[in-house]
């Protein structure tokens, strides 16, 4: 119970490069609260702003330049939907805070792209933040983006830290007349998003699946110190996933349990379905980490089955030639007086022995079921 | 906290074979929720249903060729089991949901049949969808079929991959007169087709206590790698188990505590006789669990066990007759002026000091007790 | 996440003996529920049933022959204790159920003989299923028997596998007048033996933590594959009375929760003190857990000290031999010309060095503490 | 699922020496329940009582040979504490049981000294059990004793195993005038006492600590197999806390949220302090057992670090030494031609030769970093 | 289950120094709870208070040299920081105490710096404990001080060990006219002071994470001894964290759910988005523990698999020596008749047998893929 506890642990590090404490959250110490800070790499320098506006009969999709512009531009009977790509320009989140409405805090939420998800009801509005993981198919890499969420009567606020195509179904779906998206309130479209998110953890966490099984298959028949790595890498995916998955179920648990006018009751039962989803990928995760615990006992389990062959080999080898090597090296001494040495069939009876002594041996092996 | 965290996991693997996010649930990305699309292998092509129409005196089966049939049959005072063996298909899916008044997302999941075990109350029905495991005596495999069950007021609509026999017992007791279950409504019904689910958890559970068993006899007499690949099977078995019972149970005790007329009062005791089973299947699956665990370290200690014994062995070995043949070794040299070489006993000394060493060797072993 | 998850398992195991299948379980696949079939070994063939009649003035007691003789016997006023041994009946128990109106799930689970342990509270009765575990003295071997306890107003029944002598004490407790058992009620009564239950598993849990004291002594002392056989069966032990007392547990709370009439105010204390008496039985139970895997990791780590020492060994014989028998075998080459062969004092040299060499060695061992 | 689950384990076993369930919960099996029967070892022959009587201006303290001394020794305004040394005598407890009103189970809880801390609301009594736990100085050896209390209006009494000078401070504190203890009633005394034990936890707990400070620095320097020992006895000295410590505080947390008038509001502070206590050294213990989990892998991985370091110095001599007996064994053959051995330079090219070799694998050993 | 458990543990330790039970706590053995003793190591001799006075407009500091002056100081209508540098006098506790009518439980709490954290609403106060972690970025050594907080209405009172800068962001703040902190109560500067503390252990787990990245790549291209006590150090760090951030997540959860009217409504989103950030802090010091777990298994998995390469180098150099010194030994012996000897080319075919059994070796351990 220290007062002060030491860490030599720095001191035995090779090269801390000089970044220590230098990371991003580092840049908010002192600055006070619900300051506007972004947190996160920038994925792209410029902003863009797109406005739907959308009812069972029209639909319109504006390319917005200045925010400003949308001052008086939401009339009611119709659904807005506006995306923002880019969430690292300060003036342009205090200029939508104002415009919408929104507590300062939110606003810093949405700007840290390093938040854990979450779900916050500010009855007048929802904020839900949220990670999307998606498969690179190119680089064949997992790449993660935080999407945020505003729900306010009629419209849907959503944050993209860059411009992408991953809302582009639903984008399409809406475009088709008489679709349920186009009828049911901006409620369902806030459904169908997440729902397009919350599918992509499927499809990462089946990767990984498989992943899994090609490292087993390896193991199986050339355990490699790379599976050793590859075993380590999706340990630590894993861990990644959960820490986004976990608080994302609370979150929707969170919002399903609400009883807002924000979500319109018909919608209930789809977002009700959305926990379903979590659920079984919260299972599949959770399978997935038993998985890879599995494999890495089974990679050190058959490394060592291996070694233990190798010094099988060895055992038996030395074991039978090393009483032989004695026996020859009696033989080869200058003693004057040896008689086994005149004997006629001295050098046949010394063979005679070694092979008795070997078939002995092999023998000896054979019934410990060493060989 | 990076925003992206890649995966240099993917390029160390031999040969991903192209199927990476080609799963199933791949297929309902982008698409709206509530799309009908068959989720899983397709176990048969064609679909049958299969009518039950019953009261305490009475009891008719037909063979239903179109759907449409069903419209006005049912009569009040008759209870009815609508069978459905194949769920692929969307136009009967939406038929069934229009005719008996389903939400698309109830047929969703059952379409799904990938889907977590779950219970839903939608006032006027009763949804749930659960596993049926079974042995396949045959092939001496371990199966496993989605079953869902629509309960409605004098109604039980089952929904089976393909056309079996596994719910034949309670068809016979259906057609028995003066049966309990003729005279008790489609809960009871409900619950008997539950009950065989549950039995066969204890059948397939009871097999693989079996097999390991059988597994811990293999490891006390010969270990051999076979054994640690069928304790991992186990353990992937024992996991995907377990993925079904725990939602299960869930969604047995979700049903035991709902109050709705759709359960009569007097059937209440069999479904809280179910919840006692999964209770003890539960813990059935958390003894082998931990069973299998236990044989696992019980399997690399044994096997390093015989290692040490190996080793053991040419230790002993090798102690003994490395200083052997540094003896003769010595005498084997060629120096001009080596004395004992032409003492007359000098040979016979070699063998003594030989025996002496020899002797003195196992004596240090015994008092060890390494021999 | 196949639909259908093989088992090359099976093919992996010797001899599965065909008894796949044929537990004890799967006697009552498809029959109706509440059907009443015994599960489990059949303890003895015939059937005894004994009244006892108390009062706080009278005790007597009746062997029944036939169960309908129990018909008008009851009187107000008097307490009974209706023993019931041999539970493999059927016919017996339709009888007991239509004479005290016991419901039919209720006799299922007397006659299952595998069941959890449970309380449940039929308002006009309570039903009560344990485990009596007991330590059979003569064959050092730990038995287990299923009690069951029906409590109404003024009757006990309770149902054992086989006849013994188990509640003997309390049977003596009763015949003396003026003891509390006497004026206490059947619920006293009920009480009374359950605790002879429970003080049994403090009996055998002690006897297991000897016996792991025993085996750590022989751990220290000389570490046989002996050892880990008796700790792996004590695991299993222990496993298997896990699976008896904490449903006991579970089931003791909520019988005191309860706050049916059936208790008696008075007697309420006396169950609460049984609850103590499990809390302190899982805390036994608990300790004896991490006790036994302590073991384990002991022993293995004996082991591996053992050989290490045997390793220690071997290294240093071989290390001073190898270089003093490759100095030997210089020495015995047969070249023409090899002046140190022809030193007058060449011989004596080479064991000059021979010793340096050894002594130098014995120096560098002491030195790194491996000697 | 076996009716009779066999232990060869106990044939397995040494010597049991015979005393095999005759533990000291052993004595009670068959008694009626609150049968007054003294579990434990007898500390003491004699028993002690000690009557103080105190408010805030007087303070008396008597010896009481005779209990019956006790009647009507009590007035109003004056606040008492009974202590009593030895919980063994039957009849002692019998009488003080009349004479305080007290429930048979409990004076059956003060007398079974292997109890589990409690705490019981008896209405107009508390009762609550604990464990003193100190550290002896001389023998440097931890102890433990059971303490009970009885709180009642106006009257403490306390009960201890042995005489002993651990209440002394609260004592001497009660011997001054014009202290907080005088004035605040026996509610207050009994936290003073309280307080007393939780504190000594520390010093155990604390002592545990440096404990493993110093093992930490022995396994470093010169891992022994004592130091295994020595954490395997720190475990079980853990676990006995924990068995002690938890149920205490689950016994304070009930007090705490007590609302008994027993406990004067302005003292409540004072017990919440406790529970704070208490929620520090579960903190300390976790801490502990995970440092001592720490320590037996530090231990086994230290030993394992050592024994590769001797294996790569076997592996270097025998890696060096081999191949160069090999090159001499061959030119000590006797064929008659060998070229070799007739060259005038042929023994000076063998030295050559063995000096490239060795000079070779020392380079590969080094590029290798194994030497 | 013994009465005294013997703790040989103690002298199987080499020197406990004497300073057993010596601890800090162990001061206060004995003394009447409630008395004011310091308990930890003095950070600082003398003590310093600083008094700051603001409201929206006015913002006045001052040192306070003797406690007694501020008597009368506070207005209504200005906000008053009071801060306190050293908490090791008795005299100014009691002072304190006094002044602002607090608990001398509170007061205790305060002068033991090595509470727990935590938060009490004492209805005309709030007092709160917690750990203040920074880095030492001269030492790069991670330092605790505890710092207090009692929140009174329009008081906010922070007790410090040492003088130091921690708050001096939160002072420049407060200077600066106009800024959210002048004009929203003490409870915003007492939210603005956690938030420092707060962000700090973002910091600090930031470096503990760099560091486990750098053994990381430590173990992979060079694993040492001094690694694993790098991890060993790490855990400990990362177990002392743990301690102080567990307990502090309560006490804010606590906090946050109080409805005090010393928390003005407005604030209260602050206080929420505080949880937010412990909650994040609390998932990455578990996602640190089990990376630092996995850092000690990839530890030692390395270390194996470095030992099994060295190993197979001896196997396979012994394995192919052997035989063939055993072959030279042969034709090096003395026997009068040895035909081989003779022979022209013998000398040649015992070459040729080495190299056909070095090649036939080679091409077995190929195959094997051992080479």
């Amino acid at each position: 119970m220290k007062n002060k506890f030491t860490s030599p642990v720095l001191s035995g590090i090779k090269n801390l490069r000089g970044k220590l404490g230098k990371s991003e959250q580092d840049k908010k110490i002192g600055l006070h609260p619900g300051a506007l800070v972004h947190v996160g790499k920038k994925l792209q320098e410029e902003e863009k702003f797109t406005l739907i506006e959308y009812s069972s009969d029209t639909f319109k999709e504006y390319e917005i330049l200045d925010l400003s512009e949308l001052k008086g531009r939401f009339k009611t009977g119709n659904s807005y939907w506006l995306n923002i790509d880019g969430v690292h320009n300060k003036s342009t989140m205090e200029l939508l805070g104002e415009l919408f409405n929104l507590h300062v805090l939110v606003l810093e939420d949405i700007m840290n792209t390093e938040h854990r998800p979450k779900f916050e009801d500010h009855v007048e509005y929802f904020h839900q933040t949220l990670k999307m993981i998606t498969l690179n198919r190119q680089s064949i890499e997992i790449e993660s983006e935080q999407i945020s969420f505003i729900l306010k009567k009629d419209l849907l606020i959503t944050f993209q830290e860059k411009t992408g195509d991953i809302f582009q179904p639903v984008r399409e779906r809406l475009k088709t007349a008489k679709t349920k998206i186009r009828s049911r309130g901006t409620d369902y479209l806030y459904f169908a998003l997440t729902d397009i998110v919350v599918d992509n953890y499927f499809i990462v966490l089946d990767t990984l699946n498989e992943i899994s099984e090609e490292i087993e298959d390896d193991i199986f028949n050339d355990p490699s110190e790379k599976s050793l790595q590859v075993i380590q890498k999706n340990k630590k995916d894993l861990m990644q996933l959960r820490k986004q998955i976990y608080p994302l179920r609370e979150a929707l648990i969170k919002l399903n349990n609400n009883s807002s006018a924000l979500i319109l009751k018909m919608n209930k039962p789809y977002f009700s379905d959305l926990n379903d989803h979590l659920a079984m990928i919260t299972d599949m995760l959770e399978n997935l980490r038993d998985i890879n615990t599995g494999l890495k006992d089974m990679y050190l389990s058959s490394i060592s089955l291996k070694m233990n062959k190798v010094m099988k080999v060895l055992t038996i080898i030395a074991t039978i030639f090393i009483p032989l090597t004695f026996i020859a090296g009696i033989y080869g001494m200058n003693f004057d007086i040896m008689p086994e040495l005149h004997w006629e069939y001295g050098y046949y009876m010394v063979w005679g022995i070694i092979v008795v002594v070997t078939i002995g041996l092999v023998i000896f092996f054979r019934k410990r079921k060493w060989l």
